[in-house]
């Protein structure tokens, strides 16, 4: 049975007495050690925390049994770790592009008294990851492979946020500098090896069996997941009920380097071009409308549909062809393309 | 023979290169690439790097000769991996403290089109130091250990800004909240750990003597000159000369929880507290000129006096009784003192 967020959820408190302790040991005066914890819940818990379950999932997964109550635990900590990771980078992201609001709050840099500090604030969100690992997991012997995999796979996530911030700054619109070989780069490295390779690897380890060879096919299949979750994403950002979705899309007049607006400008003649360049990311509800009705003689939901099918087929086949032998399952991937293919939200 | 920051500096673009190397084997687009070589160079470059030379010269000391240029090489890496978590630091603390220069140009977030990419920047910056890590020492039986080392000395810093933060924020004067218990807390986690241990605890593991006891020992010298430092900072801040020192202190106008101000609120009247309370962490000549003249009129400078006096001879016995059996020598450790006692700059 998948893990529930509830449970997910009660193994927190324990995580953050652990990093309260550490900072008392180091004589932490009181006012620092009681920010440390409100910016611990405020930007760590109230997502849906898929990431970190899915470390759990995996897990139970690959060694086909329900975890101990210890197990769980050791899983659930792995996975608050991606969640730390995010954590990390949302605080950050907020920052850089200007967001006002997160899972339904004000953002942490926007809440009263935090301003600039939130910056250290994510810093010390990222270094609790290492004191988790160093408490719980230093006796293992993939520690240092654990260790390696967040140091990498935080440095892709910078680096695909990198030429994110260079390809669509807020400020300024050049579609020339739009292209679909960056939009790949964008969505594979600041979205895909976080939120879908690294709850895998992290379950492979825990649960023995991550060779090479295993990691490397979790990987190919993943990878390619991951950027067909983010072009979904695009593609309901424009074409879903804002009802179902729980939001209104704003990448047009955000001026985001999407997958829709990267098909459109592979398709448009001049004159559509011409369109896209006078009403992409202006601040303006009648250029957006222009946009919409040009993606919509574009064809842009057909191009998605005909994509997802062959992508999805793709997908399905690297799954049938997986090499079971190495203790990997077919399953957890299923699961994966499960909770994704075709959502509405 | 010490080393020389030109045979220092000749080391890094060599590190550059592997840095630009990994970044290709992802397939990065070419203008992230090119703008992180821009933040590594701008942000890493340009100091005096005492930080990182000490590595070079505390390696020499203690394995008592001159290094092969493969050994100079590997030390002076360890050492571009302070200033690289030093870059990190000061990229940061320029954004979340509104600087306006940094040696002697525009902070990095100041300059044309960067921004609060800055932060994206800092993070790639930390980053750096462990993918060179991993390059270069992972054969090393001391790899996990410098790893760790890395980690903690980053939270250690990360603790001593956020206290900093929190107890001097730049717009709410309290002097209420200002205590020598903070103020040592700040100096020590925020500066001495880094600034200080970190270098001599790298040299430590790369020479071969890092023990236990040795490292305890290096600490327990180190932390305090460290602090030591970080007093005589805040007393030339606003006793040296401001054409030796090469800038003019503005400590009292910034509202820092600095040594003399800890010191003047330990010492004053009634009287003499409504002075401070009324003047001190103004943006004003005037109020500035009545702090400086509440200091004289407390002596702050001879109590300055006495302090060093007292904390240069405690050190000194320190290192008079340091056990030199595992490997360990005063000599590292005189040669520090000899750097900064009664530096004036």
């Amino acid at each position: 049975m998948p893990a529930s967020l509830k449970d997910f959820e009660s193994v927190f408190p324990r995580l953050v007495d652990d990093l309260k302790a550490h900072c008392q040991k180091y004589k932490l005066p009181e006012q620092a050690l009681n920010w440390f914890e409100k910016s611990l819940t405020h930007n760590t818990l109230g997502g849906k925390c898929n990431r970190g379950l899915s470390v759990i999932d995996t897990t139970q997964l690959l060694l086909d049994r329900t975890l101990s109550d210890d197990e769980f635990f050791r899983a659930a900590t792995l996975g608050w770790m991606i969640e730390l990771l995010q954590a990390f980078f949302l605080v950050s992201d907020d920052i850089m592009d200007s967001s006002k609001t997160r899972r339904g709050q004000p953002c942490w840099y926007l809440m009263p008294t935090v301003g600039m500090i939130a910056i250290n604030d994510a810093f010390m969100l990222e270094s609790a990851i290492y004191l988790l690992l160093k408490k719980y997991f230093k006796q293992e012997k993939y520690y240092v492979d654990v260790i390696e995999l967040f140091h990498e796979v935080t440095f892709q996530t910078e680096l695909g946020q990198a030429c994110d911030l260079l390809t669509a700054p807020e400020d300024h619109v050049d579609l020339d500098n739009f292209s679909l070989e960056k939009y790949t780069f964008i969505v594979i490295y600041k979205t895909a090896y976080y939120s879908f390779y690294l709850p895998v690897a992290l379950a492979l380890h825990f649960a023995g069996y991550a060779s090479e060879k295993n990691l490397k096919q979790a990987e190919e299949i993943l990878i390619p997941m991951g950027e067909y979750f983010q072009v979904q994403d695009d593609y309901l950002d424009n074409f879903a009920d804002a009802e179902v979705l729980g939001k209104i899309g704003t990448d047009i007049q955000d001026n985001k380097c999407s997958w829709l607006v990267n098909q459109a400008l592979k398709r448009c003649s001049k004159e559509q071009r011409q369109v896209l360049e006078e009403n992409y990311g202006k601040k303006d509800r009648e250029c957006e409308k222009r946009v919409k009705q040009l993606f919509d003689e574009l064809e842009l939901e057909a191009v998605y549909k005909e994509y997802e099918d062959k992508v999805v087929g793709e997908l399905r086949e690297k799954i049938a062809n997986l090499d079971e032998s190495g203790g990997l399952k077919k399953g957890v991937f299923e699961e994966f393309l499960r909770k994704i293919y075709k959502r509405s939200k």
